[in-house]
């Protein structure tokens, strides 16, 4: 039968996917980031723990991804699939949903 | 007539669909997968137990897939076509709707 | 007037149609295909009887098709347009809505 | 003023559309076609008396026709622009909504 | 100021436009177009009067117009802008929006 | 600080974009425009006052904007962005957005 | 656990996004912009911050950006994602929701 015991090591993301672990997100921090109060979509910081072999092109090649594993990123709340491992949230992200590198 | 008798062997997907035997999912267990209570889209477990020949390209050449049979996959519980072979659940899938391979 | 005898062998699929008698659907059968209890699209099998020359490409070649007449098929019941000659159930469908083939 | 008396040869079809006369529908004819009772979209059938030039390429040349004047056809009846010349009706379709010839 | 004396002479459309005259709609003419009492969308008749100098491919080149001034169309009443210069009712179309012409 | 002094001599469209100054429209003028009493999308007049150097296209260069500074445009009501600049009113369109030109 | 001290010079924008300082909006500014009172989409001012290396094309190159650090730009108000750094408004821009350069 098909039982899997998950843990973060046995994610390897497909294609141009990466897994992220989701950082706590306190809504005011002196020097961090906030979430402005408007109906628009809410940014949300996670580091980079897997990232897949890279988009796969129409001649058989790939697209190298532009970010790796450690990277700290900014990425839409609304993107991807949440996934929980122990207590921990985590999040498969396509590496467009990607806003930006925050090392 | 088109008299049909399915079982697991005679299913032969296209293109680039996998066909996929559905884990049963306990929604808490120690080390392994939780449901978040979230809006998005949920995450599933299975195991691959057939591939089509992959996605035919515009000039006659095939994008060989990038999983294979045994692999144990995650995948969007949204996705697919869900099929019940005997008492065993089964899906047939989209490459592109696998999200990461668990093995 | 453009009055029509329609049998099964007067029609010709155009491109990448496919024309399907469909089979008879047990709700419960040993062995055989189950409808799961899921608002998903649900399976429906079917035998080829005839199949399009194939879909046309920008440069005029054909992408040949990769099913053939007397395949039994896995196919969305929602796809494709039903059609019903004397007392059998037919459908004509785009051979991107097939599943898998289950010979 | 721009008055017009139009005729059935007056209607030259552009691009990829063809120009198809109706033909009657009864619901129930032995050996003929049955629109069954679901609600996916209907098949109807008609006579090609009109096709054009084929649809344009990118690099000027056209992909010609794969229907020709006096074919009979199935269509989708949602698909066009339907036409009232006399007492006849006719209706202008692309040829990709054509899903079968049934000379 | 941006003051504009409009009339039929100076508008030249852009790119794969044409200018259309309306022709009156008489509901039911002898040999004359009628239009159907259904759901779809009602095709119209009118009067090229200027055409544009044809979509611009990617390459630079153009793709020459089918159609020319003096080509009475039928298209359909709810594409393009309507517009209205003097007493006479004008429609700016993409030529994909013109079904025959029925010169 | 990042404060602002917006004059018409200041705003560089990019791309394909063009920033038109709008004219005023009078609901009826012997001559001149008519807004049709239809539920279809309106023309609206304008004047040119500067151009974007084109569509990037993919190899890198660009496409040449067909219109140029002083033309007199007309435009879908609905389409762009509208900006005030003093007393003037302004809409920044891509050029698809422009209809014809009425010099 | 990843946790991130953000500022200004820790956001490195990804492909062809943009980092944006959101500018003070008056409603009514002598010679500055106003936002019209309609419908349509509302222009907003911001002055570049950081500059993501540019789209990737298929073939492995990038498009340059078309803007730098220190221009000042008008974009769609509801366009890309608002983040709140300390008290500073800041907005992460996809390049083609930039309608102009306005320095």
């Amino acid at each position: 039968m098909a039982t899997v015991s998950l843990s973060v090591s046995t994610v390897k993301p497909l294609a141009d996917r990466v897994f992220v672990k989701i950082s706590p997100q306190e809504e005011k921090t002196a020097g961090g980031i906030l979430l402005p109060d408007t109906a628009k979509e809410k940014p949300q910081v996670g580091e980079i723990v897997a990232v897949g072999p890279g988009k796969r092109n129409d001649d058989g090649s790939r697209t190298e991804p532009e970010v790796k594993v450690g990277d700290k990123v900014l990425y839409s709340k609304y993107a991807g699939t949440d996934i929980k491992l122990g207590n921990e949230d985590y999040v498969l992200l396509s590496e467009k949903d990607i806003l930006a590198v925050v090392n």
